[in-house]
């Protein structure tokens, strides 16, 4: 976005600027979060706390069948019961049209219409089925179990390379794969197979002098946001449908349902509620849907909501995968070739984030040589979402671990060899694409240079491990409006929710543009009626791409007082100046007025002065995220214990530093939850067996140490103040760490997620399993 | 507004250009108000609607004297029962402070907060005097019975002349009176004296063939809005109070409180719900400043209700009003000098609408000579506050029937009369204006050849009466953001809350200015949060000045649009015409593109479009009314049933004729009401006696014929468009008219509002009455 550049904060003249050496007034500082409050008190309205009058309430029938022919439903029984309003199945979406945008995933809107509500098959357990309205939530229930469908059960499979098999029940009778842009003529659960190549992969494994070849992989996880999904809509009797939710994006959720119901976006009206955690699993839609079939039906308001065992069975959770790395290195560890085959599970339906792991698996290295091989298959499990950094993980948990023993083999020092084998600015990568001003080598420098990485680590069963991971970051829409006070605060009107303290995040961008402190502004989030197209907060884009928005509505605001002031002084508008917070005639240093002094004499130049953005700013800038793992192993229950773990990351310009080091604290606890304990657990028929947060393994405050956090701060020239998203990346090396530190504490490699006490037990032979570590 | 000025619609060449010969595609049609739905469903939120969690209950402990000195109040019992939460009185505001602004009527920040909460005197019955907020309305109220309050009870007067009488008991023992901008030194309960003077009256009257000289009054009538004044409030934690309110401006309120409060307008947050009519009553604070001191003592949001007497008791009511008026004329019936004194009872604390009667009395006609004096008196009645064109109707009522005497005298037929004299383009004002672009002899001309004036009108006690009336109309400030669908639509966001269907008035400005249709705006209504300021909804400039900054907003949409086509055909943005709702490149015919079908390209040429504007107005274009009474009197009861009434006014051009005509229905229905019924019935000890609307006779639909109206097109140049506001006019007349109806039907001139059954059988003879007519 040329705007945006030209408008390069003149306090970073060259791309990689030290940040840390550039002075900000508001940026780099820490204030309390502007929601803290009512966060803390309770006071925040959530997805479920929304409550309209005459308001009934919706509930889902969901499939026990984790795969099933749907015979008949028959509701008549349910709708006898007195207090039942609606009752929708999937027949009551339309069964045509829904726009010419492409489904997030797949640009198959039938397919996101089934998942919302089943059509002829159930393809996991708890696939909704039908959905009722009533009064109260009991007679909801009591009609629930008043609706007769009859299922024909099938087998299910609920393993990716399984799923891929020719003798594999199928889900979708007629999915064909499409196979690097071709259509095979048969169907199959593999929905698409991908391929990227770099340079000539078979001629650098020739050249190679040690070759590592490791095959990997991980569950099923789910994010764990606290709040389950939960929406309320209303569809009014003049045709405009409301919805209030829990969301990562109202815009979003307000394009899906115009797709889902044929309807256009303009008479659909979203408003987002405070969310309890997204991490991804709440980019898409999930109650809306129903309760707007429900409402449409009824004319009535129908809030649903999800209970927790619905939330783990039938919401997104990130994909489990199988990955086969293959890494090539010379005699003196430079990397020479790498070829990667990645089989993500979508769930039920195609699309899973397998462009993420392709994307990821070797982005953070120059290899001249590569060949990266991405299938994305269905299986009778929910269909699959992002989740933080999404698809990333996964790939990076085989990559990190092929690296370390390279390392090894070479008698490298595994950072050492990281850094000799780093991508930098200018290294291409096998999707097209070229890295530009990243601040790898300085994360792998820090790491090196760490009291952490060089401290004694004493005692048995003790091992240290280290990985390094990249997630690229997001741009996309936002708009900004900000209108000034006469009291000289602003109220900045954003479409970003706010997950993880953006409000902050975004509002002391305008602050620093302004001059003005940090809760002098009001950052308000409003739903789509009441601000410009703003792209879902996800892919670690709002800080960065919400926040160039705010600077350049900020600038709208300052380019119409410094007329203000000229009108005040009587000179021309060219001659007024605006530096830190100040206006100033650049012909008389006598006349000068702070933000606050002017807009206080707003009524007597013209009155009120709004300003406004709306922006699609690129140059994100990849971010990079190390981590050091101290870990201990109990050799007779098999339970690690993390010692001490540090996170050290590239956030460009840290906005608000104590919000980056939530995030990278945040993103080091999950990955440690994928690595040692979370997982889907499934019978043989496909159920999930742990679907409560008692048998669903996360970690809690005492699973965890301190996670100590190091901010690298290199410029990204793509942004103002050189900011870069932060959300995503901490999460992608923390499993293939505390893998290389198991190693070191066990000397056995554990390349299955989670490495849990049976499977740590296992691979050290303590006792038979029903896996041998590879 | 230079700005606006330039945009003047190029349709409009002149500034009495016939509008209806100019051709809009959206501007004067009749859509359906965007937000009937909602109204007619009852799905609209008021006041007393809003509910937040652990909200209570708040209610007012009201004096029953008129007059008295509080003594004491002991809350202690109150305070110990159980669910009691706050107890407020006048001294939990701040004592200090208020900032820098003026006071709406009187400058007096401390007159303000003693209304809202007595201070050391109570001064109307119904004068809050404490106020509780409990767990439920039940406990509140019992709580109420328990504050024990010690009256020294004072003799009240609520007579303004009599209030003026050195004898009178005062009421504010420190209030001196400001006389032409000086001092008194003694107390007294007149507040201010004002005199407008033009020419040289003396030498006026002097030449004057024929004087008329009469003394009228008009008693105190409330608005009579359907929905009671309501709020909710909460101090958060965090030192920000948000509002919910019935209000006719949100930033009002916002301003109100800050300085009640002495706390920074950009801390308070103000969200107007819908209104169920205002009328000028809901421009002020009421309700809102008790709640805000109730939540800051407790913490939790509490929402103050008032319930029908209290609303008539103890809001806003129009003052009542004694004028003398003496106007001169020439043999040919010229006007030659015109004099008069305005005596209007502010109520209980200075601030009546004074301004409004001494603006109006003689807007009407070109008079050379001219001297005005009013005078605003306090009396142990409710504080006084705007009503439909405040101040006017009360001195119109007393000039039209001057001039109905004085054409009579000259012998001429009255509406001739009134043409001879009339306003026009360049006519001096006795408050130093000067009348530019008016429409006062179309209107003339219109009634002079409209059927009704010209139909017979048989029968005994019969009479037709016509009558003339002014408003200046408002400008002041609003704020538009407006921001692109993809569809093609686009989303309004105003400040300016909808009495009057200002949604679909302002939204159909932008839609003429898109080329789209109106049902393709969606206006939406935010709070103080969501946009910049917005002046309340009042003196009749919304439809005017929001309308003003829909089309600024619109402007810069298409300034950036033009460059989105630009992108697209590849050439320069200067190449790029807009008109008729379609881009077209100037240098090839081939190239053109719909608003709409550029709208779905934006994602394609840079995002989102957002256009902003803030907008202060000028040139608001006065409005003239002019009415047609036929009425009937019942001798034998002295019941008037109208006959047949004709409303015809210059609405500049009528945006939507529906609601103009709405407009001019319901002020000539509340007219009559003035007219016929309404007025406060005080008993000795200054106590509302009918204080319901079973006893406060507003008039009904059985009461008054169907209006017919006529939309007299006058172009305002002020307005790109030529809108002038239409609101408050169409009160004015109607009173005036009717009395001179009166006079025909029977005789004798009644100049006592209202002309109830009982003052008509005293003027005729009938019956001996308390007050002779003069």
């Amino acid at each position: 976005m040329t705007a945006t550049e030209e408008k390069l904060d003149p306090r970073l003249q060259q791309a990689n600027a030290v940040l840390s050496e550039v002075e900000y007034s508001v940026v780099g500082t820490r204030p309390i979060r502007h929601d803290g409050v009512d966060k803390v008190t309770g006071r925040a309205v959530y997805g479920a706390d929304v409550r309209l009058t005459g308001m009934l309430y919706g509930r889902v029938l969901r499939s026990p069948h984790a795969h099933a022919r749907i015979v008949r439903i028959d509701a008549s029984r349910a709708e006898a019961l007195p207090g039942v309003k609606a009752i929708v199945t999937g027949r009551d979406f339309p069964q045509a049209g829904g726009g010419g945008d492409e489904d997030e995933d797949t640009g198959n809107i039938g397919f996101l219409r089934a998942n919302m509500l089943a059509n002829t098959k159930a393809l996991y357990q708890g696939h909704p089925v039908a959905a009722v309205a009533a009064t109260s939530a009991r007679i909801a229930e009591e009609a629930l179990k008043l609706i007769d469908v009859a299922y024909e059960v099938l087998p299910p499979v609920v393993d990716g390379r399984q799923a891929m098999r020719a003798d594999a029940p199928l889900l979708h009778e007629t999915l064909r794969t499409d196979s690097l842009g071709a259509t095979s003529d048969r169907p199959s659960n593999v929905a698409r197979h991908m391929q990227n190549v770099l340079g000539d992969p078979a001629q650098g494994f020739r050249e190679a002098a040690i070759v590592v070849e490791r095959e990997f992989t991980t569950a099923t996880v789910h994010q764990g946001y606290i709040e389950p999904h939960a929406a309320t809509a209303l569809w009014n009797a003049d045709g405009e449908l409301t919805v209030w939710c829990s969301t990562q994006g109202a815009f979003g959720v307000r394009d899906s349902l115009a797709r889902l119901l044929d309807y256009p976006v303009s008479r659909i009206h979203v408003n987002p509620t405070e969310i309890g955690g997204g991490f991804g699993g709440k980019l898409g839609v999930r109650t809306e849907p129903i309760a707007a079939l429900l409402t449409r039906k009824c004319g009535r308001p129908v809030r649903v909501v999800m209970g927790r065992s619905d939330v783990f069975r039938a919401s997104g959770p990130a994909p489990g995968s199988w990955t086969r790395v293959k890494i090539g290195a010379m005699r003196d560890g430079r990397l020479v070739a790498a070829e990667a085959e990645l089989v993500y599970e979508a769930g039920a339906f195609p699309g899973s984030s397998i462009g993420g792991g392709m994307r990821g698996v070797f982005a953070c290295y120059d290899v001249p040589n590569v060949r990266i091989d991405g299938y994305d298959v269905v299986v009778n499990k929910p269909k699959s979402a992002a989740y933080r950094a999404p698809g990333t993980t996964q790939a990076v948990f085989a990559t990190e671990q092929v690296i370390d023993e390279l390392a090894e083999q070479v008698g490298m020092d595994p950072i050492e060899f990281r850094i000799l084998n780093s991508a930098r600015h200018g290294t291409r990568r096998a999707d097209g694409t070229t890295h530009t001003n990243i601040g790898s080598l300085q994360v792998l420098e820090a790491m090196q240079n760490h009291p952490h990485y060089n401290a004694p680590l004493a005692g048995p069963h003790r091992g240290r491990g280290v990985a390094f991971g990249y997630w690229n970051n997001g741009g996309n829409k936002s708009s900004c409006t900000i209108s000034v006070s006469n009291d000289g605060r602003v109220q900045l009107v954003e479409g970003s929710v706010d997950i993880g303290g953006t409000r902050a995040a975004v509002a002391m961008q305008a602050a620093e543009v302004l001059g003005i402190a940090a809760h002098d502004v009001r950052p308000v989030v409003v739903g789509t009626d009441g601000v410009g197209y703003t792209s879902n907060t996800g892919g670690s884009r709002t800080a960065f791409a919400t926040g160039v928005a705010a600077i350049e509505a900020a600038h709208d605001v300052v380019r119409q007082m410094k007329a203000r002031a000229a009108i005040l002084w009587e000179v021309a508008p060219e001659r007024v100046e605006f530096a830190a917070g100040t206006f100033a005639d650049s012909e008389d240093a006598a006349r000068r007025l702070t933000f606050k002094e002017l807009a206080a004499q707003l009524d007597d130049t013209g009155g009120p002065i709004t300003g406004r953005s709306n922006v699609q700013p690129r140059g994100r800038g990849g971010a990079f995220v190390g981590c050091i793992a101290d870990v201990e192993v109990d050799p007779d229950t098999g339970k690690t214990t993390i010692l001490r773990f540090t996170a050290l990351q590239d956030a460009g310009k840290a906005v608000h530093p104590s919000y980056v080091e939530g995030q990278m604290q945040g993103g080091g606890v999950q990955g440690i939850g994928w690595a040692l304990n979370e997982e889907y657990v499934m019978d043989e028929a496909g159920r999930m067996m742990n679907a409560s947060f008692l048998d669903y393994r996360m970690p809690t405050s005492l699973d965890v140490p301190m996670i100590d956090t190091v901010i690298v701060e290199v410029a990204n020239p793509g942004h103002p103040f050189g900011v870069r998203g932060v959300g995503e990346a901490p999460i992608v090396p923390p499993p293939a760490a505390i893998a290389n530190a198991l190693y070191r504490a066990t000397g056995v490699r554990l390349r299955d997620l989670p490495m849990s006490p049976r499977r740590i037990l296992e691979a050290t032979g303590k006792i038979e399993g029903v896996e041998k570590p590879r």
